[in-house]
């Protein structure tokens, strides 16, 4: 069902500064900056390898406000890592198989994720404290 | 310097458990079982995908006891993720190119890891709180 990792998503605090600290010290990409208002924040993918159709990304996160999952996050427990995202070719089946084994879904039904992606959020209470996101990318891989 | 996100390492209260329900719930398959008494943790390696030789892993860690860094993880923040662990080709000098950045390393020279690799981990508060290892596997990737 999980095809690989997808990425790990990081919340931080200063999105640029941070983006620049893993630029520097590890010599990853930036792939895509973008705002998802939806989910509150604003966010920068770095591919990590090179495995063509087959990449994974850290994904840092920073709220746009307070009052938002990742400033909450913030809030509680400062910055790292806020959730693992795994790949999934079909996301409906996914989120379905998933329900059937008695994990609560945060989302009934496919959003819009980093570059176009599908994705679902679990109950992190279902996945022994793991806020886990399903992604079905936007380029089947 | 980091091919690929090698795994992401979850603490739990119970392995046995929490093994049982990562494989019923996303079909993902236990590849090894190890304690580190060095590290202070019972563990098991989840493969996710089947891209050959780039394999990355769920490890599930249980403590051996409270007075280890993930028994005191699990004290102050209960399950969750604790950290991730990047994969590199050569651990020697990835640590030096990381050091000469300005992070700290926990470990000052490459220790035994899962699965036969030298692993080293970084200090999260260099790394915006993120625990990070580097790992290079036993078997080249």
């Amino acid at each position: 069902m999980l095809s690989r990792i997808d990425h790990v998503g990081i919340a931080c605090r200063n999105l640029d500064a941070t983006t620049a600290f893993y630029e520097a010290t590890f010599g990853l990409t930036v792939v895509s900056r973008e705002t998802n208002s939806e989910q509150g924040v604003r966010e920068a993918m770095l591919v990590v390898g090179e495995a063509p159709g087959a990449a994974s990304y850290v994904q840092l996160l920073e709220p746009l406000g307070p009052d938002t999952p990742v400033g909450r996050f913030l809030e509680r427990r400062g910055e790292g890592i806020h959730h693992v995202g795994y790949t999934v070719r079909d996301i409906t089946a996914a989120m379905a198989a998933i329900a059937a084994a008695g994990v609560r879904l945060v989302d009934s039904r496919p959003r819009h994720g980093s570059m176009g992606a599908s994705i679902a959020f679990l109950h992190p209470g279902d996945v022994g404290g793991v806020l886990t996101e399903l992604v079905q990318p936007s380029v089947p891989a």
